[in-house]
């Protein structure tokens, strides 16, 4: 039987990797890496890199595909993504068939922790329900963004018994939050802290948590909003790309 | 100038630790043990266990000291906390005062992540604000129980694009949780599942996550609440205690 491992490496800094993924690092014959293009071409290199160091023997192998890209600009954005996963599902089914021996062993190296915000897993889990590949496959967790970015703030992500939402920054910009006390956002293409109401809420802000280009914010909306959009900016400029992501605690 | 470190140790498995924490552990000179009690000394073992298994020298040892008892019952739950968190202050400043040298490194050992639903941070930014102690301190992230509950039921945490609300059993069965599409429940001491009112439902439940004790459950709330509750029950039961967490899907 073919066996696929999911492994989570962690958001950032190399040494967030746990020892369960360095086990499965290990298990793997073949790395399945999905190239976004030249944007994108540091996180490649991070997933080699990460292999390089945490493997200690030399029989394993890379096979690259590109990876499919999402449909941008006026579309649906979850429609965009269920055709991107269709896409990727193809592609991840050719590797299967094509790149895997009956009893290898492949991994997917995904950013962070694969259930949060990443669909390795759903996709994976619609090919097994497609019947059309039979393989077992593993879940390896990873530190996520939001850990990276309440451990490098030294802060709770929850008030004492309250509750946590985590959202993307497309609801927060549509209203589609609830009233969370510690709110959580990820995939912030816009801005959109400008849209809190309560310009006393407290942000704490983070970009490449946990790489050398780490950057860290953390103040009151009022005072600091103005600032993260600068270095924001500034930041995606120098670099052709940004993650970040921020947690908003009610005043 | 002291320094501590905070250091998630990952929710369950030993495999869960990163080598971030393992380099931690291994620059502690002495760790803060908290002893919360018979029912919880597996918990304490445990600690132990980790710094035998990932330490490579001789050179540390433990302080142990007895963790004040949150007040049971009939009380308000946030200020039962904020009184647990005062009397635990008091122990840290102590255990700072006297039991560390002034160049040493103290290690707290912390179950999943320090960020979430655990007092540590808080804490210690609660004695660096009253000016009573000097030093520095460090969080170092470790996986959650909610990562280890997706991992092992090899479910997504989210839907694509939706949130994700993470919540207390205390709220859910006080009605004081918003609709999100993916709410995960921690701290249930009341079976609070069968308070939700779409029976449709899908529930995620997990135990004893990572260990060799884990129980997985996954089905509609109403083909599994009760076998849930049952094997809840018994688990109690046959081990003192249990830890849980169950992500809850709409359908
Ligand atoms: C597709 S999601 C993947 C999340 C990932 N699975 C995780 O566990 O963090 C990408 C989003 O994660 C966040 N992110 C990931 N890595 C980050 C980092 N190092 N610093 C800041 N934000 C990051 C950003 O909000 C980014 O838009
Ligand atoms: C005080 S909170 C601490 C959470 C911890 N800091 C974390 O990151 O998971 C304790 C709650 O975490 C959950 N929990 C912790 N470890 C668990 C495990 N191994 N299996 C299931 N639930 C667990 C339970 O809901 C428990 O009531």
């Amino acid at each position: 039987m073919k066996k696929l491992l999911v492994i989570g490496i962690g958001a950032g800094n190399p040494d967030y990797i746990t020892l369960q993924a360095v086990k499965a690092l290990n298990s793997a014959d073949v790395f399945f890496l999905m190239d976004k293009g030249q944007s994108k071409d540091k996180l490649i290199d991070l997933r080699r890199d990460i292999c390089e160091r945490y493997i200690t023997h030399k029989a394993y192998r890379f096979v690259e595909a590109p990876s499919p890209e999402r449909e941008r600009g006026e579309v649906d954005y979850r429609a965009s993504v269920e055709d991107l996963n269709l896409a990727r599902q193809s592609t991840f089914e050719r590797l299967i068939h094509e790149q895997m021996a009956d009893d290898e062993c492949a991994g997917f190296l995904v950013w962070g922790d694969p259930a949060l915000y990443d669909s390795t897993i759903r996709i994976l889990q619609a090919i097994l329900d497609s019947g059309r590949c039979e393989f077992e496959f593993e879940v390896i967790p990873g530190i996520t963004s939001v850990q990276a970015l309440c451990a490098r703030h030294k802060v709770p992500l929850n008030r004492i018994g309250q509750s946590i939402e985590i959202t993307t920054g497309r609801r927060l910009a549509a209203g589609q939050v609830s009233d969370a006390d510690s709110l959580v956002v990820m995939l912030d293409a816009q801005d959109a802290y400008h849209q809190v109401a309560d310009p006393q809420t407290e942000i704490y802000w983070g970009a490449y948590l946990g790489t050398p280009d780490e950057l860290l914010i953390h103040g009151k909306l009022e005072d600091v909003a103005q600032e993260i959009e600068r270095v924001r900016k500034a930041a995606r400029l120098a670099n052709g790309w940004i993650m970040d992501t921020y947690l908003l605690r009610k005043p």
